[in-house]
């Protein structure tokens, strides 16, 4: 086996360890992923895991990233071609109702879970989530602030508020999916989203 | 000592126990209160606190019971005598944030915590949280429901929706000030609240 292959074999086994424990983590939450756990899901041996992750914080911190790059990839990519502002603000609303709809993770959204597991930690667990989802508001009033300055939404409007209420209908829609198995949630805070965002529209 | 001094004895360090259980549950989850760790909390021996609960999910059903009834005292018991309709809804909105702001779950709102921890599980603790939400749920439309047949919210006001969007915000609210330690979120729900509820009186 030539050395450029090793890399790349290390690196796709990596990607799968990572996917593994994303999955685990999603239901059972971040301290329900294991080096022993990693090591039976996926046949590896632990010491085999341990070449990847060096401790559990790291394979927790990774396993964060793996799952906000999965986020972005299903709620920005789609709509970061589209115009700022009012129009990508709405497509935003959209893909992430979406996302919420779909079964990304078998644990709902995967931010959401861990933040309740950890917000009564201290650690550099609960600091990666917290600036997680800071990113997140913060895209979403400088989507509104972008709408506002294009007169797309009154100037009265407070980008953060707004992003603040985007985001709790977003947690509603999550738990209403995953504990009450009520699949008409998502669609249901993406018209109470559509609705906070055009009823900041100027009255003409 | 007499058997009646025994039973009230009994009773107090069941209620003991339960209070430190949810007081555990409520940083670590549900999952994270274990008969053994109950007993080196409390001093008990661990066969003492198995006497209280023959199991782990005993344990778990018990110790949710407990923290909605703290809920229901923090919550509902302020504004029983409240008049239906409108005037009780609103107060419920003020006396929820309240408890949201103020500190009677070391971890915040209990009910959102194991409400994420058991959504990807199945089982009698994952139906109580279920059916505690529904309860709750229910009761919010009701109040809604008791406005719009005395005229206080419009004909067309969906009760359900209303609740629904309610209980977004006390999420929102529980997220922001749990994760980023943003003591202005309450008041900000509150206000949204409010919003969400008056926004739907008749137009005069």
């Amino acid at each position: 086996m030539s050395p450029r292959r090793s890399v790349a074999e290390t690196a796709r086994t990596h990607a799968r360890l990572l996917s593994e424990a994303t999955t685990i983590a999603s239901t059972d939450g971040l301290e329900g992923v294991t080096l022993g756990g990693l090591a039976n899901a996926t046949g590896l041996s632990k010491s085999g895991v341990v070449r990847h992750f060096a401790s559990k914080q790291e394979l927790q911190l990774q396993t964060l990233e793996h799952a906000l790059d999965v986020f972005k990839r299903a709620v920005w990519d789609p709509v970061a071609d589209r115009r700022p502002g009012l129009e990508r603000l709405l497509a935003i609303c959209d893909a992430w109702t979406d996302y919420l709809a779909g079964d990304v993770f078998p644990g709902g959204c995967f931010l959401t879970a861990v933040a309740v597991e950890f917000d009564a930690r201290e650690g550099p667990v609960r600091d990666a989530v917290q600036r997680a989802l800071h990113r997140w508001l913060n895209a979403l009033a400088g989507e509104a602030r972008a709408a506002i300055d294009a007169g797309e939404l009154e100037a009265s409007t407070d980008p953060d508020l707004l992003a603040y209420e985007l985001n709790a209908l977003a947690l509603g829609a999550n738990q209403a999916r995953q504990l009450l198995n009520d699949d008409a949630a998502p669609p249901r805070s993406r018209a109470l989203m559509r609705q906070a965002v055009l009823s900041r529209r100027p009255r003409s």
